[in-house]
């Protein structure tokens, strides 16, 4: 345990893996040699972390009265003509910390603030070293309706969906990270807040506010319930797996629905400061934010109001819903999060609001006794292919009753589904596919999503043509796969194509066709 | 060939089988001799029809200048002190002829009205005897929502379509109606008008206006194009098929799709003439009002109109549309005849318009590279159960490839899809259901026809719960059957079932759940 102020420089990672997130350790021996201390840190071996990593600044400070309440701490990162401000938080046994991820690289100089003394003016310095290995950056909008990491690459999201996991006992949390590593999704939606709800009747071991005889002390955060969440959201990011962390929800019988507008906000800043220098890290408002009672519309606006402002990153922000949706034409939602199974509105919204489309909960494959949770493999499948096809991006989920009632889509644990390998392998096709602007074909006869003039792919649903009439640019020609989701089979066509033709299909349903310029 | 006027008595059925239509064949020695015949008529041997069958009244008239504009014809049929006018038309060859289907058992009397002496003032009686054999009379609407024979006997539509069928060569038609006797169908979809349509490019034997160097005659008839539908149409009563009749359509290359308004009213008045009197007819306006060009709104509510008032019987009518729909509210249509697949709006149309509601095309199954005709057969029969789920009818059609472009949705011939079997076995789960009233139960976890309190047929369709939630009524007992549509398989639940509950299910989707009142 320090004690007394420490800044930054770089420590081992928090986790063994691939993760390339790094916390500062540098113990200075007292804030009034801070200025010293700063210019050793840059003369001698300034901190060194990798483009989009996260660089920690960590000081000692008051631990008396309330230091979530009383002591504000935050820093400035600057780069030649750049400052950004970037909130601190209370990290609990009297640790301030700052965390930062910088987005170039060169050197960077630090400076905190606060009105407390051995808070302020403390500076440091690090190096920005280009990313590496699998640090693609974080996630953005590229364009319109596609997602790119920071780097360039593509991001093609394949979200699954474990609304309780950070919130099980240890093993069970492991067992999710050791499920995940071999299956095909690179997103994540999860609740920061534990979630009440049929399946879900446990007491977590840890809140993210001190309770006590039911009662929540909002005016304090615990620093271990966000150790373990950011452990496992490091975690994630190893895996290469984005997280979608919801922050309001309605399954809630702790409270964290009903609380205080000041405290919604506190909560939301406390988050921001704790958690945005993840690069791995997206906003999702809430999860059914019309089901959370006694909010107004204008508190949802306020909480993306509030992430605008404190996260100076601008991690994507969505909002789900259940059955009202939010106008996602408010600035601040980067991308629709959409419940149901309307692909056909796809066209209409990527039109209206000029953002990407994510079909995050269209059912869940699975056999309790919910329709929303009970769908088969086959359903789920030819919903991915649908949504794919109408230009959106689906997200999976999975609810199979069990002794334990452990399942997927809450609590994490294994996968018994037949629809994952399928997703695997629609996504190996859309990795292979042109990596920008893909849109969808309108009006194409069947659903279908295209790269005009290069890439086409058709999904042909409960239709099964002996023959299927396509119209293709006349002045190239194309080869055609056809694809089989289900049995995850890809057929050569014999010959190429051009212009008006038709091809011969194997006559039967739930078929895809590929046409890529030769 | 009869010369000379010629009036009722009853005849050898025109056609062998288990229909039940007779002509009249009794000759008059002059039409001075007319009220000592009909007397001879009522005195001696009055032809004697079963109720509902048809009674057709030959008399032979002029046959210069053109007969079908110059000569009215009509007759008057009198029961106690009912009257009832009906229509004669000229049936070419100096013949004319009144037809009329008695609903009332007894004996009727009439007696004829023309200008014309030879054909005016006739008279004659027949005795109604009651309906015997597979006679149950026609079908209407009964209560809002559902169809009865006028025997009282419940009719559930299960149609199908061949729109060209009697405009093809003899032998194929002889091999349609070879293949309706062991289909599961009860009501056929065709155009009184040929069809020129992909697929469909064959000019017919017959037209119904005399056609030379490709120009109609729109003053004549060509009696013999009706006597071959007629024999079609009474074929069909012989099966029990209703003869869903198509009046307008728009594909059409002969001018039919454009006639002048006044022979648009004149082919609709011959038509009722000449037809309404079979029992197994109906009345739509249209297949795809809505791509018929040239037509104002105005012009379809005349056409019912006239059928209003010129059929005696009020037989069903009913118009299709393709994207925009008729306005089902206006009172001359008696049920919805519906394109589409959204079954989910079934209980809004049955709520507001409080009409019977068939989903006519809800696409074929087949595999033709069209997208309205290469469904599959299993996405046809899960057509099916999610209409008869949601409270409507639902109507097959059939277009697999034909070397010969002999598709039955068009031609008729044989069958050669795998979703009449499955029809035929929904037909008889819904013939054993309660005779009148099943409703959509709503809201309903899954879609849920029912009577209340007595019976409950719901589809899950995709869903696969491994226990399934109900609600039933707690006063009550209910024995449940899983339903398996595609295999055809039913099997009881050992239990019995009330209140709420679970029922253990399959775990497989494409599943239906009957309960039935023990």
């Amino acid at each position: 345990m320090h004690r007394g102020p420490i800044i930054a420089t770089v420590t081992a990672p928090l986790l063994a893996g691939e993760y390339n997130a790094y916390v500062t350790r540098r113990t200075l021996l007292a804030s009034a040699l801070a200025p010293l201390a700063a210019r050793i840190g840059a003369q001698t071996s300034p901190a060194r972390i990798q483009r989009w990593d996260l660089f920690e600044i960590a000081l000692d400070g008051p631990r008396d009265g309330n230091p979530f309440l009383d002591v504000p701490f935050s820093a400035e990162f600057r780069q030649q003509h750049r400052t950004i401000a970037v909130d601190g938080f209370y990290d609990g046994e009297g640790r301030y910390k700052v965390r930062f991820s910088p987005d170039a690289e060169g050197e960077w100089s630090y400076v905190t603030r606060s009105p407390h003394r051995e808070l302020e003016g403390k500076t440091g310095s690090f190096v920005c070293t280009p990313a590496a290995g699998k640090n693609h950056g974080p996630v953005a909008v590229r364009g319109s309706w596609d997602f790119a990491y920071a780097n360039g690459a593509p991001y093609l999201p394949f979200g699954t969906t474990c609304y309780a996991w950070t919130h099980q006992p240890d093993p069970l949390q492991d067992q999710t990270v050791a499920t995940l590593r071999d299956a095909p999704f690179n997103k994540m939606r999860m609740c920061i807040f534990p979630k009440w709800y049929e399946y879900n009747r446990d007491e977590p071991r840890l809140f993210p506010f001190p309770r006590t005889a039911g009662q929540n002390d909002y005016t304090r955060f615990v620093p271990e319930f966000f150790h373990n969440l950011e452990r496992r959201i490091l975690q994630l990011q190893a895996l290469g797996i984005e997280a979608d962390l919801i922050l309001f929800h309605p399954y809630d019988h702790w409270g964290y629905a009903l609380m205080p507008p000041e405290v919604d906000d506190r909560y939301l800043r406390y988050v921001v400061a704790r958690l945005a220098a993840f690069r791995n890290v997206w906003w999702s408002v809430a999860n059914e934010w019309d089901l959370v009672k006694g909010k107004k519309p204008a508190d949802w606006d306020r909480y993306f109001r509030i992430l605008q402002e404190r996260d100076p990153y601008a991690r994507l922000r969505s909002i789900h819903h259940s059955v009202v949706m939010y106008d996602h034409g408010k600035p601040w939602v980067t991308h629709l999060s959409v419940q149901g199974d309307d692909f056909a509105k796809t066209g209409e919204w990527r039109s209206a609001f000029r953002k990407p489309v994510i079909f995050d909960e269209c059912k869940y494959e699975g056999n309790i006794p919910k329709r929303w949770g009970d769908i088969s493999a086959q359903e789920l499948t030819r919903r991915f292919w649908l949504g794919t096809a109408a230009g959106a991006y689906v997200g999976h989920g999975e609810t199979y009753l069990d002794a334990h009632d452990i399942l997927w889509w809450s609590k994490g644990g294994v996968l018994h589904g037949e629809s994952p390998r399928r997703i695997a392998f629609l996504r190996t096709i859309l990795e292979a596919a042109p990596q920008e602007g893909l849109a969808p074909l309108n009006p194409a006869y069947y659903p279908c999503v295209a790269k005009a003039g290069e890439y086409y792919l058709f999904y042909l649903d409960y239709h099964q043509p002996a023959l299927a009439d396509f119209t293709l640019p006349a002045e190239a020609r194309f080869e055609a796969d056809i694809i089989d989701p289900w049995e995850m089979k890809i057929t050569r066509a014999e010959s190429t194509y051009s212009g008006k033709f038709q091809l011969r299909m194997p006559g039967k349903p739930m078929q895809a066709v590929r046409f890529r310029k030769v």
